[in-house]
């Protein structure tokens, strides 16, 4: 395999990388707010890169699409109307959509340049971007949020990057409380969570402000991420109520198709590791 | 953090890296089988390389370990006798001797180097090295399943490097029908097979040369490994007979503590990825 190269991301808060072998640079852009740039890789597809951090890969990203949507959506009892703060690379946007239920799907990312990248190297996770019930906005999720009418939304999906840079204001108690304003009274939160191994002090932050917000009911799920620090990562999910009924039967019987997300594998990623739980729990 | 430098492995076989930031090396053999590395990381205790490849880190080992060890044995109705083939870090001889009911362990790596570097460097892995059921013998792990007693073993464990290299016998039908020769009539193997998303054609190949040995049953279980090629890994474990009867309240009741493996992780482990499933029903 000649003039190929080998691209690294060193992670500084886990001391650890993860590398790709790269064809070459497709495209690159600098937005107001990041600069964006896609590579052709030899096994995973395009990869997507945000000022040097990994975001996605054509041949991953479904693990951390179907789990940031699917269990929540299974979780709430009737979700009609959801949010989702940053995701501009609409592959959450393009789950949410497989729910018949789902009559409107808000997506409100600070870059629309990530959006026009989607559009133009994966386009397979925009291609529910034109359905009706889809509403595209390109402008800050915290004021967002901020001025949902309360009461208003099912779900709230918070797709972000890492809490530095754009995405750093969406993982504090301010934010939290707009969350917590804007849902319904059976409405839930969920957002991606960082490593259950090597940033469990990160995932114990963002549960203690989820709270002080509060939100009474916390859940954390791992699942596979390859493309992420440690290759395994979390979304967390927190409920306004202090219940957390998991539709099965409903999950079991879904009428779309996943690759990664089953009923069973929902059931298996409520079941805490224990040294997870632990962590959690001190 | 001054004189660190970032070490990366190339995994050519999947097209993507993982890498560590290394403060020294500590020690490094050249056996006459392979040439054994030990570093220093700033976030993940020691690490372990052999002809380059990352073996394991203090930090996140126990993954592996438990899960190569616990699944079969409370599959297992009452393993007595077990035989670990490669191992040689002694890390899952631990977990297996864990185990109350285990009356003899036998532990056979090729490579006695492994074993005395582990010893060094990674002593918490060798604190059942003593236990009076151990044995460490370092030979030919396939001459020693060839010349096993017919169905005088429980559960035969394969912990072993790739198949490339000195661990490359372990990996074919030949191995496979010494296994189900020394294994009794309710006997388990059970093989790292590698990674359910980039070399599922790999794991495919195992479970037909299980197969093909005679083995009816066969069950592959992923688990994080961050260390390891997309930081998602798995066990496949082989029966004999054509069931797979999870003792769940023993593993529920364990008297033992564990970081990673429950009775509901296992269980959750049980559940593929409709991915993966599909992948292995073709």
């Amino acid at each position: 395999m000649t003039d190929t190269t080998w691209q690294y991301e060193n992670f500084e808060r886990t001391g650890s990388a993860i590398g790709y072998r790269i064809v070459r640079k497709l495209d690159e852009v600098q937005s107001p707010f990041q600069k964006i740039e896609i590579f052709e890789t030899t096994d995973w597809g395009n990869l997507m890169l945000i000022d040097g951090a990994v975001m996605l890969t054509s041949r991953d990203n479904f693990l951390y699409h179907e789990m940031m949507s699917h269990p929540a959506l299974f979780t709430h009892p009737d979700p009609k109307h959801v949010v989702i703060i940053g995701g501009g690379d609409c592959g959450t946007l393009r789950e949410v959509l497989k729910h018949e239920g789902v009559e409107r799907a808000v997506q409100c990312d600070i870059d629309e340049q990530v959006t026009r990248m989607a559009e133009k190297w994966f386009p397979e996770l925009c291609e529910r971007n034109t359905d009706p019930r889809a509403q595209l906005l390109f402008d800050d999720g915290v004021a967002y949020m901020r001025n949902c009418a309360p009461g208003s939304v099912d779900i709230v999906i918070v797709d972000s990057t890492d809490p530095v840079g754009p995405a750093e204001g969406l993982f504090n108690r301010a934010f939290y409380e707009s969350c917590f304003r804007a849902l319904k009274d059976d409405g839930i939160l969920v957002q991606q969570s960082e490593s259950p191994l090597a940033l469990l002090d990160l995932i114990r932050e963002m549960r203690d402000e989820m709270a002080k917000a509060g939100f009474s009911a916390l859940r954390t799920l791992p699942f596979p991420q390859p493309c992420y620090p440690t290759g395994w990562w979390s979304c967390t999910m927190a409920r306004k109520r202090d219940a957390f009924d998991f539709r099965e039967d409903a999950a079991r019987g879904k009428r779309f198709p996943t690759l990664y997300y089953s009923a069973e594998v929902h059931r298996g990623a409520l079941a805490l590791p224990p040294f997870v739980a632990e962590a959690l729990r001190a």
